[in-house]
């Protein structure tokens, strides 16, 4: 029970406590949650995959994934997400065509999280390889995204590629009156031609 | 009782039923609410005015305002708002330095407001007077404010002055997940070089 909880509690997200509530509601039912809950683990280990280029979840016999094997993609933008999810997020919106590289976490000095931690040595041999001019940064916009774009910026300082970032703005179907003022002034110093 | 009713009924987000709460609220207390109110307008009456040139609130004797007249404000660019609370915002944000022109509206067909409702005469007039070279447009995000943005270029096609609008994308502090598809999309598409 000890070693269900512990490990448990390595969940992102999951605290002791909850651990300990998690195990107790596995172990009342074996047969039912517990089985349901292993056979899933079991089923995603032989199936699911992140993809050893890019880091998007994949099938185990599709890696390198589509993305990065598609023929139809751009080869000279390259987009660094934080995570596997923020892929999926970004292909639903429609407006990037180019590769993905997922860091798998970002700089989180309060977690522990250094530049060690995140698929960095991987990014810069993907632009020796390739033919990228771009890297667009696509992280979140609070303290460590902002934290974690400026050392990417200079990790790749001598690396010849142009490096962008998403936008900060107003949301679609917002106005001023509902924006906080760091987000208005920046939309204000990012405005842009129409 | 009708009269006033259908008074209160103007306000912006009262609708009839509204108003007669409210007329019933204050009849009930003749020296009291109602009173504080008809001082308050009344005194209002005599002391705040929308600046005749930019639209800001401002004293009755400070027509042009202080932000039309201060000497130390950048002549070049002309920030177009909706109405005259905007202008305290982006005043509050501190990332601009120009003047102002409020629309007191907007372009919404729903509720029967074409450009005729709008200061747009105005606006031309001071681009022909002054020596603005950019018409920076905060307006919302929603379609509203994207069909009045159009209309403006259109407006202003033949003035020879710049014309941007704030930018679109993530909020301050927020993350990829947090961001609804449109925003995502169009903060990709306003990138910009860090």
């Amino acid at each position: 029970m000890e070693q269900l909880t512990a490990c448990l509690a390595r969940l992102p997200g999951v605290g002791r406590r909850s651990a300990e509530r998690m195990a107790v509601k596995l172990v009342r039912d074996p047969d039912g949650l517990l089985k349901d809950v292993a056979d899933a683990l079991e089923q995603a280990r032989g199936t699911i995959r992140c993809c050893s280029c890019c880091g998007s979840v994949t099938h185990v016999g599709a890696d390198p994934c589509r993305l990065c094997t598609s023929p139809s993609r751009d080869d000279t933008v390259l987009c660094v997400v934080e995570d596997p999810n923020d892929i999926a997020l970004i292909e639903r919106c429609g407006e990037f065509r180019g590769r993905y590289h997922a860091l798998m976490g970002r700089l989180s000095p309060m977690r522990g999280e250094g530049p060690a931690n995140l698929r960095l040595q991987g990014l810069r041999q993907r632009l020796k390889d390739g033919h990228f001019e771009e890297v667009l940064l696509a992280l979140a916009t609070d303290v460590e995204g902002d934290s974690t774009a400026s050392m990417i910026r200079e990790y790749l300082a001598d690396s010849g590629v142009r490096i962008t970032r998403i936008a900060y703005g107003l949301p679609a179907g917002s106005g001023i009156g509902y924006s906080d003022p760091v987000t208005l002034g920046r939309s204000i110093k990012g405005r842009q031609e129409v």
